[in-house]
């Protein structure tokens, strides 16, 4: 059995729950608390050198890091992952687009409004970082636009990673309401067949179930 | 043929020159000056709307963004990316890695002290981002102990896309004696067949004839 090192709040995390609830997989999921560093723990480093969650051990000791790159893993082969190469392409640049230009400008807000003191130095970055998120929303948007999903006209792992934190984007009090065909694809996401909620904590015995 | 929007001195626009190099695959190469905001025209924003080199417009006018989802499209079934599903994650896991936790703090110091002026407030960017990009080379330095390359024992894009800024991290001032298996790593990568340099500007004509 996999298991699934993870933080409950962390959108990263998310993304493979709700994966493997809809792949129908059981899995063993494992809380580290961030705020605690229990991911900096040489126990831990020595699984992710990179010292993040999520991290997914597979049943023979080999750990995948890294978001994107576990529901690739998850995916392929899967109706999750389109088989037209341009397509796959298409899938990956939105993945990279998330890493690059909208997780540290909507998911890092999110934690310095969630998690730091309002005295934190970190609050003075709010507001570079809120237009960079903004512009990252409206790029998303002006897409989803002319298409129901992000590559093509199903449902792919580039909306499970897109989705993550943009549907809790108004913890860090971005602001939807400019963005209509975003909030349409929130909904079509959250319709999706086998969708969990990122709040919902997966317990043993239910993720053994799933 | 494809066409390749670049800037000669990007490092993300470097790693397609390379595998383009290294696939012997003919192409257009035109560049975008990012310093006078010729990524951000309407042309340019038509073709990719996150205004960014590079950007890959095949011969029907698709076009694909994010360097690193260009450099599986284009290495998908070459021997640049494994057949193994696992050891594919792990490409695209370091991949991942690459534009998260290593360009935004090896590149971003690299262009803010190559391109800007000296009293520009982003240099009071360089010491936070400069630590984070040390704590990215040691864990390369560490995987790299162990094995020749990112993933397995052959060259893969994970080398390609990790190596693009690593390789001139001196001109951020970056200090690479703490990390030998890393500057070995570098030669081994300068000695694949079909190298390129991230400054050799690709004619029209040697880059039809590559």
């Amino acid at each position: 059995m996999m298991t699934l090192y993870d933080y409950l709040d962390s959108g990263n995390g998310f993304k493979i729950r709700l994966l493997l609830a809809q792949l129908k997989q059981p899995y063993r999921w494992i809380e580290k608390d961030i705020l605690s560093n229990e991911t900096r723990t040489p126990d831990f480093l020595a699984k992710n050198p990179n010292g993040r969650i999520p991290a997914l051990e597979l049943a023979d000791g080999t750990v995948i890091a890294e978001s994107n790159a576990i529901l690739w893993y998850l995916a392929e082969g899967s109706r999750f992952i389109p088989d037209d190469r341009l397509q796959r392409a298409k899938v990956l640049q939105w993945m990279f687009f998330e890493q690059y230009s909208h997780e540290p400008y909507v998911a890092t807000p999110r934690f310095i409004v969630k998690h730091l003191p309002a005295d934190s130095p970190r609050q003075g970055e709010l507001p570079d970082r809120m237009a960079r998120g903004r512009a990252a929303l409206a790029v998303m948007d002006a897409h989803l636009a002319k298409q129901p999903f992000f590559v093509g006209q199903t449902y792919t792992i580039a909306d499970i990673a897109l989705y993550a934190y943009t549907h809790v984007s108004h913890e860090a009090h971005f602001d939807s309401a400019p963005y209509a065909a975003l909030r349409a694809w929130i909904d079509r996401v959250a319709s999706q067949p086998g969708y969990v909620s990122l709040y919902q904590r997966p317990g043993s015995s239910e993720s053994v179930k799933a």
